[in-house]
């Protein structure tokens, strides 16, 4: 039974907000960037103690940090490219999230994204490698596209792909533009701006860079969406998920 | 049935996208700003013979073209403060859709957004004159919004009430910032800023003022959510509803 | 023979550059807004007298000004969608311009553009209602595209078209934002922004509702490509063209 | 006594001005960033010699320039948060400030604040970890606000709590936002924005990051205060002050 | 006896605040803009009923709006120049406010922000036609500035006289930047970034036009600092108050 | 012959677009920023191996980047400003590109622009040290700019060159804005915006810094423009190109 | 003589500035926009009074308000394009201004720039319809830039003039941004920062469409410079000076 | 003599201008940075020898680059403040530019600009250390403002010193925004705008931290100003000013 809703304790450096979980349905979530890796440890260690059956996740977690808690806890997943790690056991997976990219360049958004949405209880899918200027991609991963509960589409430089991904499917759809680009993109200000004018109904938009929140958004659509005929189900999952358990002496 | 995902009809100022509903399951949605009211009531005829037992909406349409569309056509349903009507039977509500708006200024907004949330076929409940600067007015409703499957909320100014929502709330929600303010809110972009930097996480924002796509997205995942437990429908439903059917005699 | 490179003639309120045709092969183009119909009336015929061989032609002249051109001069061509008039014969169409539009909004700046490519001395092909959200038209005229010596594409809101178009076919692009669009389009920055940033190769920009600028620069792409073969010319491109000779007592 | 209003005295690099106690009724402030360590022991030297009876306060020093101004000097206070440094008695405290803080990356910007604030002549009482996204805990410190003379609310991200405060109480309330965040906060400006559009009557602003200026302004507002009763001061202020004295000895 | 903290009164359009006194100690405000001169009168009815004793205030209130106030009941305070009026006896003074603007053109903002002042609880002095540009005029006044509890200084165009009055004076000094000004003035921003970046320690800024924000925060500050010596009042006040009572067969 | 239009290379760490040259007429560039050199050589051989006819280029490839290209491949170009290398024979040359740049700090944009140019298929003229602010020097080389079939113009700062180029000649001109400059040149953004505003008509703009969209785009209008009469060619060419080639060998 | 320099006269409206005059060497302007005809032409005659040997000006003076000036006094000079008047003889002209403009379009802010120039003591000469995109029509007014002490140049869209003047000679040039333009000019942002990055040493810049301050700014340069040798004078001046003395009854 | 007016020397890595001094007056001044010391001294050693009676200057120059042309050359004068260097003897000072500045932090600006008025032949006054926030600083030294030809005044943050300044003395005044400060500063633009909307009139502006633009301008301004009387040099120029001139031997 995890802690009270008004819980928490105090850890000198911060208050761990252990009742989130039971007032939100969501525990928190540990922001690493600006922190030290005893203090997320020490902060793991409060929220694992609140709600042992519900898993804590740290993002922005730089190498050493996601190698400190991996050292530190006997179940860690982890994901490099998104920089994330979560410690103790994922919840099962009630329906799917598509993570869709463009480049490479857009990874460790699309990473984050992934990783978030899979912790937070969603099944992920990834579509990598398709942009607006080569359509045909695009087009040949339509019915991936249409079995999910859940888009997320992640892109830089001119923030095109959520309009063309949103005019092939009524999937609701989460656009996360990135910081890549130079010059006139202005750290990811051309791709936002495209997104939130996109000429596709119902794109919604995250800010720049925020894999996080649309991933956190994207799971709590999923999760409650009816489920699906399994025969939708034509796409194989399993290889294209980023998220890999790994034992605590294989990390180190 | 629908016409053929693939077909259209030239109406030589425009080529209506008959088959848009095939396609996505959504059917087009005329525009009405720039638009004659007769172009407009083409328009809807050639939508209406394409898929007589699907609703055809008119947005962002002046009174005057209101009137016009009432006028042309028996079955309409109609939204003032929105600037929307709808013509033809609307689908059988699926789920459920909160709009929460803080002052009477927003109101043009939340009603686009309301109105157009139904006619995609969701449920819709709206809660208004809740700000951040009275949080003891959004404390009172936590229950309502707990209910919804998807929530909208609608600001300008400051845009603060999306994060003050989403700590109450784990439930999806859909921010919308609003032209509404002076100075230094340069056209709803201090809310927009606001909302997509918001503390709360899992916040998603649309472009200012686009109670539309809000009220699309919202839709989406709202009816393809799991029914919800009918004791959780605590908050009388009917009399908040924004939608309200019209015969055409009544209207003229 | 047209007047030496270093003419020009003083008409008081300004200075018509007759010797502009000799200096870089293309006349003077008179710039409608904030002129008085007279005064374009009397700086058409300085130009005219220059080099009666050529056409000079009118841009962004609003009604009035277009009728009082059409009333004084005997041959004259008219856009109304494009607010352009060009008096005199035509120069002979050399190579192929084609200008791609999504909506009807961005119908004015391309009929601009088009016309201007025609006076300036291409042919020109139109191609409407094609959108990054409706990507199925866009493939369905690709034959077209690759036809064209050089391509105009104009969009306003996410600016995405021309990364869909770039991605298709070589040939080389012009892209015109448009300032279609509210709220964070920012007037058309938004497009601008998107267009600069397109992740399709060798797509360069013009100003915002810059038709004119584009329908010259496209022109003088087209006029100097060397001869297509004639098979290419798939695409019936007559009646698909916007400028129509009119008589002037027609247009009285 | 102090220094005359108009003296001052050059000291090569710089001219302290010693008259400044005697002009406005407080001493000049030394800001470090720029100044070498023996620059600012200088000028802390000749501004202790002018006013003897009045602290002098470095401002943005960092962790070597606070060690050798407490090296040099016998009596002095230090805030290692709010890289700031005090030289000589702090005056009594008159009034109550009380500075109010959501995250701990927010946490540098409100110990300059505290601290300037003290040495400027009030007290202080800090309240941290309360943000808009729990807002639960922000209403169970309502009787600290409004036992305060006047508040100092520090917030990044979206720049929300400044309104949630502004809400609850009458007391007057001055806005910092600070540069935490990334993607679309630009670097605080998303913050600066809402909070100078707060829908809460009253709120005033300061420039990013600006603790000092708060606190100077907060401090002046507080020690002009009619003294409340007794019985308001329910909350212990004495463990939650940031400034703490050191003795020379102890610090090196 | 006003109202309950918690009472709110439903007139359909609104919901008036009736409890928002004996909440926060300042009644609610009408903010005339968008609403009719009905619904206004309808709003002051309301709050009159709920706490007799205490003014109702409208702001931007255009010429109509002013008229009908003042026809509808019977004891009504109006300034033209800032476009608000108050209903109902004017609290006695406590604490001076003294509003301090540069130009003609800053007129309206200032006037807004003296009667906010005044209506508040604070006494005001009005301090015009001093500007940086000619700073004779400003050593002038210094006893008046310094007589205040809080200042007001109200600056289009560069926004540099707040830096200049906070160099001669410790009084808290709250800046209101104006749109007056072209071209790169930017309706506002230059003055405001310019008042965010004062030289002057302990400036504070309100959004741009903000007359009403400004008073209701100096009027805080004012009205609970200690009283000062009688001596002190040098400067006359009476003349120079911008709010002058008037009985509604006088406005008429 | 070139791999078919649909075929990719499956690498790993990215898919190899092995069909682009079949698809588009150009090959796929790689893009070195981001990339390991091991990266590069494993793509550079991917796509070698697809169309060993045609060459394949890497562009932002730092130094250490492009000695490990030229190490591991037989025939390979390399321009050292422009940090650009293309491996495999040059085709040959098609029409003219002449490329303008006015200062020193302009040399590695200009560079890339030739470079990019030269491999896509066009000769290249380059014309350095003409400014604005010596309009002597360009008067001088306008024979030069006549020649070619394509201009690019780079200029950073004020952005003025394109202008007064483009008032010279009739031959279609893309400006490339640099980010040289400081304070308000806003890295590049003042350039940026003189040349959309170009008061010489026809003027198209690339991204801040991308010289490699210009030199695509070029290209392509270069090699398909009729041949020029041999006369013209006054200008000699061979000297001022930039490409030059290498053996491995020479390069190590 | 003129007044004091510490003399001022309350108007009621405004206190007008007597003692300027004796203060800069300068009298007040009166800035016409936002007053009434009779408040000017009250100003007009205390500031006549004041010092009566000394011309008054009014700027952004409107039709009305010129005619109104006109007819109250005796002597006055108008310029209808500048939208400027002086009431009183004007002085001896000393020294000698250049106004150098680009289009039609900017006639007014050169106009009124050329009027207060004249008005504040300035011999004036002016050079129209020369721009970078024809820069021989600038090349052959080159020793009348040479013979001016002060250089005024205006220009909107691209800003690109400055720079080609200030290449041409050493006089001090005055840079003047218009709002003239659309899209990306952003109302004279693109001109302005141009301006600022000039590549031309010593160019100096105003406010967009700032006439006024140019010419105050260029009439100090050009009155204090030594006479310069008669045989200079290559240029008739007279006929180029656009102000144009009025007797009241003409102008009626 | 020097060399004609259309001379250049091609030095491979760049052409120094030798015939610039013929052609404007001035000679080529070297921007120092993206340059290396030994190209610097390469250039200086062309323009001596073009030149040989006329001193040569660096801007921009790091210290080694300063040492190596120190040691290089016989008679040099070197600002380190500045980051300046000039080679050759200093023409003699015709006329008095007055380099006003307020913190230490704009000292680096202020001493390039005093630099370069000097070396392009003006006399060179500086007053520091006075700021809008200490007025009567600056009014104690405003004989030494009306003694100036043309003052320069430099101020980062408000930005306000030019407006105080503009409003003593009626000498022309450039203004010169720098980048000290931070927030919403935003690297000089805050200072920027300020200036550009300064309520003095005549005041002009020079880019962010554009010292030498200024020194040009004004030293051009004061040498052909005619001479001042003598008793108006009440204040002691040479201490003030701060070139200074070394040996060779001295510096090493």
């Amino acid at each position: 039974m995890p802690s009270p809703p008004d819980s928490f304790q105090d850890l000198g450096f911060a208050r761990a907000d252990t009742g989130r979980l039971a007032r939100t349905g969501d525990a928190e979530v540990i922001y690493g960037e600006g922190k030290t890796a005893e203090q997320v440890v020490t902060l793991v260690s409060a929220l694992r103690a609140a709600h042992p059956d519900h898993p804590v996740m740290v993002t922005r977690a730089a190498a050493p940090m996601r190698a400190a808690v991996v050292d530190a806890f006997a179940e860690s997943t982890v994901d490099d490219d998104g920089q994330v790690v979560a410690i103790g056991a994922l919840p099962q997976a009630r329906g799917e999230v598509c993570v869709v990219s463009a480049g490479t360049s857009d990874a460790a958004v699309a990473a984050e994204a992934a990783f978030v949405a899979r912790v937070f209880g969603a099944g992920v899918t990834r579509v990598r490698d398709v942009g607006v200027a080569g359509v045909h991609r695009l087009l040949a991963v339509r019915d991936v596209l249409d079995a999910a509960d859940c888009l997320i589409v992640v892109a830089g430089m001119d923030g095109a792909l959520p309009s063309a991904v949103g005019g092939l499917t009524g999937v609701p759809l989460v656009a996360v533009p990135t910081s890549v680009g130079y010059g006139a993109s202005f750290g990811g200000v051309a791709a936002l701006l495209a997104m939130l004018n996109s000429c596709a109904p119902g794109v919604v938009v995250c800010n720049i860079d925020n894999g996080f929140g649309a991933g956190v958004f994207a799971a709590r659509v999923a999760r409650r969406a009816r489920p699906r005929t399994p025969e939708v189900s034509v796409h194989p999952r399993t290889p294209e998920v980023s998220v890999h358990p790994r034992t605590p002496e294989a990390a180190s």
